[in-house]
Parts: structure tokens; sequence; C-alpha cells
């Protein structure tokens, strides 16, 4: 059993390695654009050497995030929810990689709503567990959007929200970003199309269109039609979301502070109790499984 | 004042052009893949005389479409509804081209809903009032789908979605489409993601994700996925206008019959009843049009 390990947080598009300890201390850290989509011939033994092969091989990694999915280096089957840190621990599937680096994979979690379908992520849980004493409610904006329930600290429900793919999609694929001129966040662009959509929840695919109506009839400037268009389909996350869960509750956003910002702003708006948390808590999640699993101490 | 007329109906992706009488009676067609934005240099008046330039030249010419917006050959204003055909004839804005036709351009409407948004089309207009005899609410399916309501034999209000285009952005551009394979429709997934849609209409955001998390279960097959999304967003769409329209009208849907079918049966589903119209109502809407503003008998 180590005092140190090595987390590793390893997505489709980024790689992010921190050298911490028990408490999640962070001592080290790298972080590099070589997601798992941009190993070549699924050389991960390779890749994690480049960034990390001046640490310790003999302390114990344990990784997270795609990484363990069908494209990642050792596909993990999903957790079932409830499930809680021993649920993890006990799910981890260990690989000792040419340098002999003992790594422990992180798999993710499932969840059945109540209308039949399944929902799955990767990598979310690990920041919940590393925030679970600060609140029972969790937002972790991004692609897929996830918000998140621990009861008992273990995480019962969760339900994903493709709002950051389908901003991307809508502004880089149809009519509504031709008219766009970017700018920094425009903060009463945002609110005006975030109160849009807490009024007319249902109506995303009519609301969206008056991006380019607006426009049409310059009602907006097309600085702000960017941030307009954010507002609706983020506001259109957190009208759902609240209606799904409890109003009293205080929640926590976990990114970073842009868009992290955003999400904190919207759910204002929504007479939702929000605040910050701690974007890196995935280190100290990381660490929980660890120790769980009896890798460290 | 003559007895036919050239019925123009050129929009961003093609040209159709029907030599047709007052009533709305087509003698022949040309169309063409030759949309506006095909046409190179603005040469409209060139483009035209390729597809009919063997058609008499003194007969008057009515043309809509997307040809009369700022990317067209004339930019018209839009009409404010509420609107009749007295309106839209007195709208016209003429042209004679270089060949000597007589070229009336037919402009669209804009409507301001309660929420206080700009909506407009061109085009559909013109598909409704060939179809105002029939009934009193239309739907036309398409990139930008309308929901038309009129009274007194004018437009009095009317509703966009950006269903045809948002399901192409996320078929095309997000990880939705990664895991289809295309086959013909498939009644059931599209029934399953329409049922979902009526049981959910907020939950948009959240509800798309399912076509992956069902695949990567297992539980729906790469080939139904296509419809089983087409379900989720057309069924979207139509909960939203069932909530804001009259469930006891009678709804006729003008489209071709492969997208006017999925219409009729996610409209079927979600209680209203609907049949097909004539899709080809433009010319019957534009004969009228013609003949309101004197340019036919």
């Amino acid at each position: 059993m180590s005092d140190r390990f090595v987390a590793l947080d390893w997505g489709t598009t980024s790689f992010r390695a921190y050298l911490a300890d028990a408490a999640g201390r962070v001592e080290k850290t790298v972080s590099a654009p070589e997601g798992i989509l941009a190993v070549s011939d699924g050389d991960f033994d390779g890749a994690l050497e480049r960034h990390i092969g001046d640490w310790d091989a003999s302390l114990p990694v344990l990784a997270a995030g795609m990484i363990t999915s069908r494209q990642g280096w050792v596909e993990c089957p999903y957790v079932a929810t409830p499930a809680g840190l021993a649920d993890l621990a006990a799910a981890l599937h260990t690989h000792v990689s040419k340098r002999g680096r003992h790594i422990a994979f992180s798999t993710g979690l499932s969840y059945r709503s109540s209308d039949g379908l399944p929902d799955v992520m990767r990598s979310e849980e690990t920041q919940v567990f590393g925030s679970f004493d600060e609140a029972n409610h969790f937002v972790t904006p991004g692609t897929h959007s996830k918000w998140i329930v621990v009861e008992g600290k273990r995480v019962t429900r969760f339900t994903t929200y493709m709002t950051g793919e389908v901003f991307a999609a809508l502004k880089g694929h149809t009519i509504l970003g031709r008219l766009m001129k970017d700018d920094p966040d425009n903060d009463e662009a945002f609110v005006r199309g975030v109160t849009s959509a807490l009024a007319d929840p249902a109506g995303f695919l009519h609301r969206i269109f008056s991006v380019r109506s607006l426009a049409l009839f310059g009602e907006m400037a097309p600085e702000h039609l960017s941030s307009y268009l954010s507002g609706q389909v983020i506001g259109t996350e957190v009208a759902h979301a609240t209606a799904a869960n409890p109003r009293s509750a205080d929640y926590v956003v976990l990114a970073s502070p842009g868009i992290g910002g955003r999400y904190v702003r919207a759910m204002g708006l929504a007479g939702l109790k929000v605040r910050h948390g701690n974007p890196q808590a995935i280190v100290k999640g990381l660490a929980r499984i660890a120790v769980a699993a009896g890798l460290l101490h």
C-alpha cells in the first residue's frame, strides 16, 4: 500500500495526470490535449509514459474517463446505481503496463430512469465522490451535462442532457450560426435566452428559431446571438431538471469557471440555491476509491 | 389579363415552375435542383430562361419562396399577419425580365407571438392560400416546419419549429449519428420516439441521449435508431404544438407522402384529427393571389 498515487483523468479529448496523496492533495500535474481519440494504434501505454515517464513507476495508478470505454484502453462494464465507493472499488480492473505500473481502471455508472430509458456516465461519478461531503445534488456541465443525486454517499440517480453537443451542432451546422458574430459572453442576451426557456420549456424546437428571427428583424445584435442561443439551450436543460429535482436542495456545479458560471447563473434564474464546487474534485474522488480498494492509505 | 400564368416555386435548394390556369390546374411542370443558392453571380434571369425558355413570355409569372429573400432575386419585406389574399396581392413586387416577362414576386408573412418573439415564413403561406377551403389548421413539415392557423381566409398566426434542420444536425454532427445504420422507415421505432416525446415534452435534450444509450445497451438495433430519433424530434414538435392549438380542430398536413406520413402518424398519436392535404397547393395559392391582383382571370 502506498501513501501517494497517480490519478489519471483520460477523456475523449484531453489527458490529465495528477501525482497526489490519499487526501487528494496534488503535488504535480501534467495535462495535454491527447485524448483517447488522439492516441494512434491503441498505444495508450506509450502515450502514458510520454506524459509521466519520470514519475515513480511503483506508485499505483487509478484511471477514469473514456479510457475505460470501448474506444479506450480497457473497456469496463458500467456499475448499476445505486453505487458508492465500495461498489466502484470492487469493480476496478487492474492492468500491469509494460513499464510495470499497476493501473486500476475505475468504470462509470448506469441508471435506469422511471421512463425505462437507460442512462450512463464515465468520470463524472469520480468528481461527485470527491464532493459528496459538500452537497447531495451535483451538476456537471459539458458536452453531455449530468444532474446527479447522492443519497447516503451513494449515487442513486442521474440524468444526462446533450446540452453542450446540441449547442455546438446548432451553432456550427444550422442556419442559426450564419448570422452570429462571436464576442465575449453577453449576460443580457444569455439571461434573455434562459428566461425564454424557463417560460416555455417544451418549446425548444420553436424558441431556437428566434435566434434567426430576432436577427432578421434587427432586434438582436449579431454579437449577442451566440450568448442568446447558449441561454436558450442551457435554460431548456435547467427548466427540465428543475421540475424533476427538489427546489429546496443545495446544488453544486462542478466545472471550470466559464461554463460553470453560466450554469450557476441559469440555475439561479430558475430559483435554485446553487454554488460552485471544486472542478478538480476528480482527484479527491479517485483517492477515495483507491483508499476503498486498499491501494492507498 | 391572362387566363394562364406561370407559378414559380423557387426555394433554397430547388426550382419548380408550373404552367397553370386560374383554378390552379397544371398543364406543364419543370423542376430542377437549382435552388437560389445554386445560381451563380445572381443570374436568376438566365437560370429562369434555361428552365422555361420555351414557355410563352407574354404570360404573367408569379414567384414565391426564398427567391424573395435577401439571398434571392428581389428582397421583399414580410407582410404582417393577419393577412389574406388581398394583402399579398397588394404587396406584390413586379419586375420585368430581360426576356420581357412580367414577374410578380409574392412575399412571405411575419407574426409576433405572445412571448414577443418574431416569426417568419416564405412560401408556406401560398400552400395555405391554396388550401383554406379545406381546413383552418395546417402543418407544413420540413427543414423549418410551420403550424399555421387560418381565420376568415386570413392567416392569423403561425409557429415555426426547426425540426428537420435539428434532426439533420443531430444525425450528421453529433455522437447520435455514429451508431446509426440507415434503413427504410421503421414504424415501431418511430412510434417509440414519438411516445417518449409526448410523455415528456420538455425533456428533449435528455431524451435524445437515449438514441445512444439504447444502442449501447443493445436495446435498439442500429437500423432503427434513425427512425427513433425522427420520432423523438417530430414528437417534440407535435407535443408543443398540440398544447398550443385546439384539440378538436381538423388538421391538414401539406407535404410529400414520406415526411407527411410521419407527421400524420405522430399527430394521430397525439390525439389530433389529421389528414393529408395537397402538397402542390402552392399552384392554387399562387393562382388565387394572381386573380386577387388582377393578373389572371
